[in-house]
């Protein structure tokens, strides 16, 4: 399977245009403004005297900020931002040091001596951070200044890491280097950067010493090689990032070993380990993975970048595999876990992302020490965090989200996900248009139109859709004459779904769906508290609207448990009928501090 | 309302007698043994070259402990425990400051500066265990040595904190002198202790500190004036004896005001904040109450010594307002939420008792740092605690059980609690035999004969049976001839029991009980998981035996919900029809780790 990069993809109208306008129009400013006043901007000044002190990770933040402003750019031009960008490249390279080594903090007079003698200081994690905005600012803008800053740091890695092996550690804590190598790789065509994500991938598991006193070499995947592993483990936005490298290298050695170990952790995750919403993660302690079934809803932690990072990991794995089931994931994840991380005005940010609020948890006790003991989620998204990796990974990620969309094998183009949108599509030596026209997801038709040349169309049937039966492998496929259309209806309905019965937080519950959305009930919208409502299995639901949110709603018929004034009582309490409303759980959280489930008492 | 005292009532069978045993038999020399081994007995020597520190607390553990051996006294001898406490004795004597004061820790050299500084240090609470203690003992053997030394202790206490008002703070931070200077009045007839039990609790609230820097005034129920004070507040333990304080100075003053404090703050707690065992303090951060309704199962508190102080409350207010509720949450207690703080085997202990245990999300991180966050409860118990206030004190309330069982009122003799007995009971100046025959609470069938002279007895009709009227008040009144037997059942039944639909935690859940006793589920005595198993409500329910605990059983219809291998599916689970099996809940956790819970799905 070949990528067709969202470069080559116009998404023209539709869910994800105005997700991407409020972007653009909202959010990279947003973030902007939040990592200035910060400190962020100025820390590439590399000024030892500046008033704030750089974080180890800052670099990182910046550089996704950077990343998706060069993916804006490619769509249309903002000549505000490309000057931004090229003021802090301009800052890099006057403080880049002679060998290439550039990192805010560590160039600070003091900390000179700690470079590359931690394994827990991010500084490769940065570094792969800034090859990832210095490929996509090259690739959107022309201008090569970044990346040929960041080839001499990636040259200098590769003499300390890989040739005199002199750093204080083999690999690095926070995966992300590993992917970013093979990016850089496929932008210069220099095997070395190949080779050198490779060394790192492969290295994994020779260490032996714990991260750091609390974080175990599980947390950093470490515990044995990549090529054992069979379940995903530690922290799980490390954890996907180094899975996405290993699938890149799986594909690019032809590695079966390293795919088998993708495959097999791919199917831990998906099976095992993940929030019906696409979250990962579900432990606070450690951002990490847990136990198989252990998915707790009212401690969920599931990180935004983890969701981010599966969506990643899948995509590469469908790259590898042509298996639907990867494009499953990536639908799960970009309109529930993914998508819940950034309000629907586009200026706050979940860095975890709970499947249910309960308010009064949080607020009853006094004490702030306390209250940061309880492990209990944010019910509010902020406009920044001391650690913002989530804001500006939602900045690169929302305008690149055209990725997802098609790959080709040979003469047949495989769409995967729907979006209303225009692709350019090289199939050999002929150039394919495809154009979409749906309102996908609130509606499941989609109209796909091919010009240019005949071609085989291979369509993927979501999973939830009973309107198509496919083939076995869950594509439709469909030979297409030149200006031909294909008129499609997924027919989405509201389902009720059930989790396995060994997530035991689950039992007795049901999630409600329509189409690929996930949806939950917020206390304002319903007669009584989530918890004592009961959705009526054999009762109605309808699709609604609210009008407040400007989002689709769910009404249902439901039972409301009422008890009279006693604690305890052998009178089993009564059942009132009522109407239940339920909004998309990207939606939560948009009016205030409210109660949320998911899972929802079903009867 | 008058007492019974325990002293009166010699248990001769059944249920109680075979706790008492138990504590006599092992429990008593265990925690002897455990203290003795971690230096709290040779504390008392007060040698500061000692290879251990006593710590602040540790006085009133082993004061506990001597309460517990003078009641064992009262019904048999016990010459080797007599020994040991008149050694303990020996040493308050040789090494009391020629003031008054004691506490092994603050008799350190190092450590004379700071007594009554720090609000939070314990001495009083220490000073009140060993009144109780001191009281006990004195009427237990006759022996006023202990009780002499104590007075000259309160008589400097009452220096400091009330004539000289000298000390670094006003009112104790944990509670318990309060409710012993009234014992110690009631016992020497001194109406200074009397006084001074009122001085500190008429200044509470007077305070503006918090008591630390996670503990605020509230922690230490110091937040308003207590007359003025409606809802149980702050750490559990130190509330309740609080409270017992307040029914008592109530009682004896006479003090209205103090009497319908007391009975708001009792409602709330039963209606409000209590577990269907009678477990208290919802919350591991303080140990404390939280807000109305907060009753997580899985992280509940609910100490030990939190359960045996609400009993203790109740049979104040039992004795201050004649109303039947206060004994209906004594029955609570004393079988449930107490009753679990001690192992089969008497050698064991529970600090917390959890209504949920799942064992896997305890085991699930490899740190320990993170397991100590994680605000679980202890799965098993333990033979010593660090802060090991609940073993003694087990030790000296199940001898002490008989207290909860009578009252005069008159000429009317009240019987609150079934236990199979024999009383002397003073009625004006007849003496009146009362023997119960019963196996309650395996059955409801008790046998009252009365001896000695004609009586009115008024038995409390227990609120789980449907086999009486009684009168409006609870009671069943009865006019007994000399000699006359009343023979009653009151038909114990299996219950379903249903909580207030506030509770968040239990919507959609039962707790089943059979007379006054809640079970439990363990996932060992189950085809599968307690939270994967549905009572069926219309099926059969039936009494049997468990061979290897010796308890009662429930085997219960029931249903498993099964599902496929896949971790989300639309298809609903299929309910397999099953037999679930529960145990009484004071019997859970005594087969090693398992799952558990109070609370289950129903249908």
């Amino acid at each position: 399977m070949k990528r067709v990069d969202f470069s080559r993809v116009n998404i023209t109208g539709g869910f994800w245009a105005q997700k991407q306008e409020l972007v653009r129009n909202v959010t990279v400013n947003a973030v902007y403004d939040r990592f200035y006043e910060t400190g962020r901007i100025d820390a590439f000044k590399c000024d030892p005297n500046a008033p704030i002190k750089p974080h180890i990770y800052w670099d990182s933040d910046v550089a996704k900020w950077i990343e998706g402003v060069a993916y804006l750019t490619i769509q249309k031009k903002e000549p505000e931002l490309e000057k931004i960008v090229d003021e802090i490249v301009d800052n890099i390279e006057k403080n880049q040091d002679a060998d290439g080594y550039f990192n805010s903090f560590f160039l600070l007079p003091d900390e000179r001596e700690n470079r590359f003698k931690h394994r827990d200081c991010h500084e490769l994690y940065c570094l792969g951070h800034l090859i990832e905005a210095a490929v996509a600012y090259y690739q959107a803008t022309g201008k090569g200044k970044m990346l040929k800053l960041m080839c001499k740091y990636a040259d200098y890695v590769e003499r300390v890491f890989k040739i005199d092996a002199s750093a204080g550690f083999t690999t690095p804590g926070h995966e992300e280097i590993e992917l970013a190598l093979v990016r850089l790789y496929e932008c210069v065509g220099d095997e070395r950067y190949l080779a050198l994500s490779k060394h790192f991938v492969d290295k994994k598991g020779e260490e032996n010493k714990a991260l750091t006193d609390w974080a175990d070499l599980r947390y950093c995947q470490s515990h044995k090689p990549v090529r054992e592993q069979e379940a995903a483990e530690g922290h799980a936005v490390r954890a996907t990032y180094l899975y996405c490298a290993m699938a890149d290298l799986a594909l690019k050695y032809g590695d079966t070993c390293l795919k088998n170990a993708c495959e097999k952790i791919f199917d831990n995750i998906v099976n095992k380990r993940m929030y019906i919403t696409g979250g990962i993660g579900s432990s606070r302690f450690g951002e990490a993975f847990t136990v198989d079934y252990d998915l707790p809803n009212l401690t969920s932690y599931t990180e935004s970048c983890a969701a981010l990072g599966l969506a990643l990991f899948a995509h590469r794995m469908l790259l590898l595999t042509n298996d639907c089931k990867y494009a499953e994931i990536v639908e799960r994840v970009i309109y529930n876990g993914f998508l819940s991380s950034i309000s629907l005005d586009g200026k706050s940010f979940f860095y975890t992302n709970p499947l249910e609020i309960l308010p009064y948890m949080i607020n009853k006790d006094t004490s702030q020490a306390v209250k940061n003991q309880l492990g209990l989620p944010e019910t509010q998204r902020k406009e920044v965090f001391e650690c913002s990796c989530c804001p500006p990974n939602i900045v690169r990620f929302i305008p690149s989200i055209a990725n997802f969309i098609y790959t080709t094998d040979g003469d047949t183009i495989f769409v995967h996900q729907f979006m209303d949108s225009t692709a350019q599509i090289t199939l050999g030596d002929k150039v394919v248009t495809v154009e979409q026209k749906t309102d996908y997801p609130y509606t499941g038709s989609v109209k796909i139109a091919v010009k240019g040349a005949p071609v085989r169309l291979a369509v993927r049937v979501p999973q939830w859709s009973d309107a198509y039966e496919g083939e076995s492998d869950g594509y439709l496929y469909k030979d297409m004459t030149d200006g031909q259309e294909l008129c499609l209806d997924f027919k989405p309905k509201i389902k009720l779904n059930y989790a396995n019965s060994n997530v035991l937080f689950d039992l007795g519950k049901c999630a409600i769906s329509y189409g690929p959305i996930v949806f939950c009930m917020e206390k304002q919208d319903n007669p009584a508290h989530p918890r004592s409502i009961i959705i009526d299995t054999r009762g109605k639901m309808s699709l609604g609207h609210s009008s407040d949110l400007d989002v689709m709603t769910i009404e249902a018929d439901c039972y409301i448990i009422k008890t009279d004034d006693k604690l305890y009582s052998s009178k089993p309490p009564r059942l009132e009928k009522s109407k239940a409303t339920l909004i998309p759980y990207y939606a939560f959280a948009n009016r205030g501090q409210d109660d949320m489930q998911v899972w929802c008492l079903y009867k």
